[in-house]
């Protein structure tokens, strides 16, 4: 387990973006007023919020957007908070507490999809356990 | 674009793990026999490999198990492949070609949630782009 940087639902978009590329996150810890885990944020889903919704689902169209528009990505998520790309429908959190063995984290990690555990005890978040940390941790041994 | 490890459907999972581990991968190209991606494999979903199957969807299966045993999982992996990794349904492949914009691969990657794009042209795999490529490309613009 790391410490690992956490965002709220109001932090700019853009400012998330620049941690997950900064500190190569493979996602974002979001948490709500208390600072308890409001929801894990999967480093593609930030990225939704870049992409324009005409071309979201439409390749050809994100081909046509001339390569040099780069900074159209800027302007798509300036003024956006993380609040704005939060999955609509809420599954399973990849959350669990300080007794969770490596193979319970593994299967969650596997079910959730997710490269990012936080891990929540005594009614405040400890840190997070990535992807990496744990393949690290299991083929090294 | 970045050159990017592939492995095979044959190539031991615990040869996988191991890739993702040493080389920090957000996941994995696999190639068929003519070298083109048969499926991108994010790290999750090698992982899943690892848990066996009773522990998969209960987390208080997975929790009774001692944390000593971590090496359950490398007898888990021991003698599987690749293949045995494989999605069960093949959904949209994240795989795009030279000529794809920057919104294009943001795109790719926000709809079939993988951090990892494989380029294809001329009938051969040219590397990849991950998330983090992009990332820097985009915010630090």
């Amino acid at each position: 387990m790391t410490d690992f940087p956490i965002v709220g639902l109001d932090t700019p978009v853009l400012e998330a973006a620049r941690l997950l590329a900064d500190q190569d996150l493979p996602g974002l810890i979001v948490v709500d007023a208390d600072g308890l885990p409001f929801t894990i944020l999967p480093g593609t889903q930030v990225l939704r919020l870049a992409v324009p919704g005409y071309c979201q689902d439409d390749p050809a169209l994100a081909r046509v957007v001339d390569e040099a528009h780069a900074d159209l990505f800027l302007r798509a998520i300036d003024g956006r908070t993380v609040r704005e790309a939060m999955p609509k429908r809420q599954r399973e959190l990849p959350v669990t507490d300080l007794d969770a063995t490596v193979l319970e984290l593994a299967a969650l990690m596997a079910r959730t999809h997710s490269p990012l555990v936080a891990i929540v005890a005594g009614g405040r978040l400890h840190g997070a356990v990535t992807l990496q940390a744990l393949l690290d941790r299991v083929v090294q041994a």
